[in-house]
């Protein structure tokens, strides 16, 4: 299959990378500063523009969406505007842009998080955004045409992402491997609507 | 109580200040036209002032906010941000602009909805909106201060809303009645990051 992986350049990217060419899928990496393929995913036109660059394709991954973390008291207006474009509205974006120019039976792999379900200190607008995106991956599922599917990857903090670790005390991380295993798993398998929660 | 209910004009809001006024509390009507008491919900300022002209109060009641309802393909990049900042931003917003003001072991009630759970047709906005709230209220209610409260009342389609109704075949209403009571339950128990289904 040929992939489009937005993100290929993080910490979950490079493992979704490695799982896919492992076996055998042709992934094409993304990024805002990527010399070849660069879209930015908070403008449909960006994606849209990019995707009729590389053609015709059967899946979609994203590995990719910010969110700040600080306590209610401190984040800004702008900062929880800016956490939606980047996790929510972004990876909607990859959905929008791509429904007509998708293979048949092509699949979107996003991402959320353990946030979506666990609290942690300064985590508020994560767990919101996290969640927003599941409820997405959910319903737009059912709506999708041409046997279109979507799911959800929702990894613990990564084993690798050690500077993350002490936000997560008495998590247990998740190895980037089996992320990279659960983004084949998505892409391969006939599922639809599903979040995979490794954690 | 002293009770600052959004949307009081709405369907939901005037069973919830049936619910609340039977049961004497003093609610504080407001909308965006009322001649009294409006604020803009999606301006962190035009709430803060609102507030701060009302003085000392105990809780705060929202069944307002808005979404589009339309297919995937159809929904515009300015409806997907409008909704985030009618549904999700607004209701943050009655949380941040109140979080200095609202006496201590008082409480923020917010609306979500059946669609952060369950599927219809255009209903994926609401689906994506209403998981972000519902989001927010799980992880924020660990983080507020002096025993602040946060709930979040999640209804089927109301009884009364029949104009709705065939949007929702097979779904059973709920009457508004059990939505207002649904408010009380959460403003007069010492509940908190709960999310009450009536459905």
């Amino acid at each position: 299959m040929k992939v489009i992986l937005f993100g290929a350049s993080g910490t979950v990217g490079s493992f979704v990378e490695k799982a896919l060419k492992e076996n055998q899928h042709e992934v094409i990496g993304v990024s805002r500063h990527s010399a070849e393929f660069r879209a930015d995913m908070q403008d449909l036109d960006s994606v849209r523009a990019l995707y009729k660059k590389i053609g015709k394709f059967d899946a979609v991954a994203c590995a990719s969406g910010e969110v700040t973390f600080d306590s209610i008291e401190k984040v800004s207006t702008e900062q929880w505007e800016n956490s939606f474009k980047s996790k929510v509205m972004g990876q909607i974006n990859l959905v929008r842009a791509g429904l007509d120019l998708i293979n048949d039976r092509g699949s979107f792999t996003l991402i959320s998080g353990i946030l979506a379900d666990e609290v942690i200190q300064a985590g508020t607008v994560a767990s919101t955004m996290n969640s927003a995106v599941e409820g997405f991956v959910r319903s737009v599922a059912a709506e999708l045409p041409r046997g279109i599917r979507i799911n959800c990857i929702s990894p613990s903090v990564l084993t690798e992402a050690k500077s993350y670790h002490s936000a997560f005390p008495g998590f247990i991380p998740v190895d980037g491997k089996e992320v990279g295993q659960a983004y084949l798993r998505a892409i391969s398998n006939p599922m639809t609507g599903r979040v995979l929660k490794l954690h």
